[in-house]
């Protein structure tokens, strides 16, 4: 099925403690694409940029399958830019500047084969951006996804509320559900998000893997599902690997179709495995070179790592 | 086949934002021993108390049993007491006041049935009292597993290598074990530990779960297993989680008495089982007044908290 992807498509500085790169490919939307384009080749991406993008990264993306009319192009303007360095720990980072340009007064328009999509992912960005995404749509998708971060419960709580009511599914870290709720516990926290919209929701929890919670239609109750990280020897460069995750879940539910528990269950370890990829190299190095014996070989991995037989055999 | 656990037998007093208790039975050869009385009844706790610790306490223990014969109490003094405030997080907490009392000139005696045992769990304890229990042993058991913590590292370090170099199983903390190798990647920081004697460890990682860390006698491969922590609505005193979960783990191991990879990863969950029962009520409360079916229950909890199907079915 079709997937709609919206977000920044942008540049990077990174400094990690594996060493640092200038002006490199990133972007929510850059990672979510590459990441579902694995499982899909029917990927509408909107976002906007400088003319300073490179040509040889839009040329990869079309070929792999993401139609890039919806991607505006700002002649004389620069592509939205960012540059953090990573702590010790490669949880906790400083942004060293953000310089919004051409994101500064980004207004998204979809063209026309975009307006029917199947399912949508809503990359992490001003609420009110991801609202306008959502009034062009014409007709109800199977699924609707989108990212958030504190910056927006700090500086448009409202507006992001308005555009949590409107989807099905909400992705966002473990502080953040922390925030959105004041609950501690992070059971509780779900409970709450699951009564403001979302009858899905993904809690990040970086090194630590992902919870999904699902509220059955019929019963109320909520459904637990816990999907690891890849204990790794070296992640040299965490950036995008919250996007990545975002991007092989829905890349892999837009392949499938299937909104059983089951199925996202199986979704949320496809994402763990592109987000573990994801980290081994700087920026979407890694992402641009994988194949399909790779990905199901890291889903085994991940089968291998946490199931158990409940009896002996 | 029987179990032997050396480690405090205290008391506590506790605060959490959930509540405050004072003088309450606690310590960490308490949890272990209660925890693995689910699994078997062949246990000999090794410590010491003083004589104002409750008979009650003790006689549930021998029901249950664990033979206290190794169990020093010394009249006119007054038993190990420890007094801990837990953050919001109840990750984190302040200790604010440690009374050694009996604890300071410890010297561990063990009973002849006791020096025969095949499992042995080493709580946390001065290393040299762990050493000092190794010592009196007559045949070598089929496992014997320890339990540290950074205070020795910082205090102790070189007595800790001697009598980690002679244990099979080392259990620590994620942040312990990037302190006792330099690593910060805990898959590095297990491959070093792994050459310092043990051959199994466990990693564990408070709300985010264990590790477990085997390496394969043969072909020296290591292999990995995770165990997530149960997602709670709340947990009112995380006290002696990691302690009952080490008791949750050597017990079933006891009874098992089947150390392949397999088994140890049952083992880890029926640990963090244990450990999610414990955090339940402050205290030893909850583990008290479990039985096998509310045990058995989580344990199918937690297989479909992380079973996921590989491919549709």
């Amino acid at each position: 099925m079709s997937l709609l992807v919206v977000g920044t498509v942008a540049f990077d500085s990174i400094e990690t403690p594996y060493g640092k790169v200038d002006q490199v490919v990133g972007g929510a939307a850059t990672y979510i694409s590459l990441a579902a384009s694995y499982f899909t080749n029917r990927i509408q991406l909107i976002s906007v940029i400088g003319d300073d993008f490179p040509e040889a990264t839009l040329s990869d993306l079309t070929r792999r399958g993401v139609n890039l009319d919806g991607l505006q192009v700002k002649q004389g303007e620069k592509s939205f830019f960012w540059a953090g360095k990573y702590h010790t720990d490669l949880n906790t980072r400083d942004t060293l500047v953000t310089d919004l340009n051409v994101l500064a007064d980004f207004d998204p328009v979809l063209p026309d084969d975009a307006k029917n999509v199947s399912y949508v992912m809503l990359g992490n960005l001003t609420p009110a951006v991801q609202r306008r995404v959502l009034d062009q749509l014409e007709s109800t998708p199977r699924l609707v996804a989108m990212d958030t971060m504190n910056f927006w419960m700090d500086m448009a709580l409202d507006e992001l509320l308005e555009v949590i009511k409107r989807v099905d599914l909400l992705t966002i870290n473990d502080e953040e559900a922390r925030q959105l709720t004041g609950e501690y516990s992070l059971v509780k926290a779900a409970q709450k998000i699951l009564t403001m919209g979302p009858h899905i929701l993904v809690i990040k929890k970086g090194e630590h893997g992902a919870l999904l919670f699902m509220r059955d239609e019929d019963d109320h109750e909520v459904h637990i599902f816990y999907a690891p990280a890849m204990p790794l020897m070296d992640v040299f460069d965490p950036t995008g690997a919250g996007d990545t995750f975002a991007g092989g879940m829905m890349g892999y539910l837009a392949q499938t179709d299937d909104l059983s528990f089951d199925n996202l269950k199986r979704a949320l370890v496809y994402g763990s495995a592109m987000a573990s990829f994801c980290v081994e190299k700087f920026s979407i190095q890694r992402l641009t070179e994988l194949d399909v014996p790779q990905i199901l070989q890291r889903i085994e991995k991940f089968r291998r790592l946490v199931h158990f037989d409940r009896d002996k055999v």
